[in-house]
């Protein structure tokens, strides 16, 4: 062990979209802020996994690659699975030299570890049935057609602006890399992993195969926490607590809820889908997993305090 | 710790260019040779970090988005250390499936784990004031007289076939994860580490900095090799073993040298810079360190045999 392991719980932190950004300058400035927190949590001895998702930075790469091999005959076009592989390496490069510098600035004497991460998801998920997440450049009617008659893809037109490729977002069954991240974090280490709810692959009897699609973060974080027993699972979002009747005159935040609690209000819709909802639902995945553990809902800005138990949306078992 | 490491050296072997392709297709199925070969180590009880270079790789991704910000206003342009932790993760990520693939049809239970590497450059490495290597896109001489001046990069015309930026090779100094990469070898996985030489970062009292330069991955691997007291170095190449007199009649392949007898070698010009020479004096560099070491050149497809002792040059310290 080359760390001295913090002396308290262990955390699996799922980053919202505005803890990274969409220029390379523009992230290498939030992700300085968003180390100040996390190291905020480390300076108490949290031991963390940092996850992040990865939605504006694999469009841009996947975006890239296909606008310059259109031009340039030497660029391949990138697959979606070894693009979302790279944006884990951008992003975690970045995350990892910003928390590298916080530690130092603070002299706490611990250091990264960024791990690039698969995630097992299943052919038979009913996801892959209707593929609903557009990914990648915006087409033409004929380009796309054409290309979905060569690979097999799906394609479709999204919201008026031009056809684009739809892929599944399938449930993550087992993150391949899970135990070592978790020897990572045992050994002291601040450990970066399962960026983008990790490049999701099929798994075979003899291989791995890496699989278009994109996988929701937050769930896989609810994974990976419930994976190696982490004490807690913390979602940051925009905001500092969950609320029901949200918008409305009667809002009303809410410091603690149960699984059934929680349900109940999804029942009633609740919570927004492709937001708060699925947040929600990650954590009630991860407590149904590992019913011992506590899921906080908050902002990056009063994770800390959260931590503590002085704000947030707290949601456990029972 | 999570797998059984195996009773057999610590290795880090360096793969060379030939082990991984130009395309994601074709380096897919490389990928999967090369990992047939490391897993022949790893049967053999042999405890391997792998790292690898990532030229063309790096080269691909950063005039990818060169060519994609001049057509396309939403994507950025992107900083040549990013393009270089993009390429650990594409590299990495095919890599570290393969060798899941591989290990997973002989019944080994281990894991791998790829670790976004950065290493740490000295700003007065005499290697900045006569940058020398050509990266990224071909420019008329126009264009890299305006980003010459607009971000004080050295830009060259590069052999006749346009203007290149040119960035500097410093020396390796300290690999910033070189903890975290020895502590997953010894808890039992097959480690993915120090892709190209690792991303060059200046370390500052309160900060680490990404730079744009490259660093020669076998000096990376010298220098990892070295930190951890590994029991050999592995750098493979396209050749079985070191010759001297190399394309002559009276040609040598050497079975075995010491750094003294390889520092002759060097004086009498006996071997090509850009090709063997780098490597030889990667194994001195490794040596000096950590005299008790073994280097070995050797080819991928012989890498199994050398370790053996039965093919591939051999050098020690004395």
């Amino acid at each position: 062990m080359a760390y001295e392991k913090g002396d308290g719980k262990s955390v699996v932190i799922a980053l919202g979209g505005n803890a990274l950004g969409n220029t390379p300058e523009e992230q290498l400035q939030l992700v300085e802020e968003t180390a100040v927190h996390i190291v905020d949590m480390i300076a108490e001895g949290i031991n963390v996994v940092v996850s992040h998702g990865n939605g504006p930075q694999v469009g841009m790469i996947s975006n890239a690659f296909s606008e310059a091999c259109g031009h340039d005959s030497s660029i391949p076009e990138m697959p979606f699975p070894e693009c979302g592989a790279m944006s884990q390496g951008y992003i975690g490069y970045q995350l990892s030299q910003a928390l590298l510098g916080e530690l130092k600035r603070r002299s706490i004497l611990r250091s990264t570890a960024c791990v690039i991460t698969q995630t097992v998801v299943y052919p038979e998920d009913p996801a892959f049935q209707h593929p609903t997440k557009p990914v990648g450049p915006f087409l033409t009617e004929d380009e796309a057609k054409a290309r979905a008659a060569e690979t097999g893809a799906t394609y479709a037109e999204d919201a008026g602006r031009g056809w684009r490729m739809m892929v599944a977002s399938p449930k993550p069954q087992r993150i391949v890399e899970l135990d070592a991240i978790k020897d990572l974090m045992d050994d002291g280490y601040v450990v970066i992993a399962a960026g983008g709810g990790g490049v999701p692959v099929f798994e075979y009897d003899d291989s791995y195969h890496g699989v278009p699609a994109v996988i929701d973060k937050d769930r896989t974080s609810a994974k990976l926490a419930a994976g190696f027993d982490a004490d807690m699972l913390v979602i940051l979002t925009a905001v500092e607590k969950v609320a029901i009747n949200f918008g409305k005159p009667d809002q009303q935040e809410i410091d603690h809820m149960t699984i059934s609690e929680a349900r109940a209000y999804i029942e009633e819709g609740q919570f927004a889908p492709g937001s708060m909802l699925p947040k929600v639902q990650a954590c009630i995945e991860y407590l149904t997993e590992y019913p011992k553990g506590t899921a906080l809902i908050t902002s990056l800005e009063k994770a800390a305090q959260g931590l503590r138990g002085e704000t947030g949306t707290i949601i456990t078992a029972g």
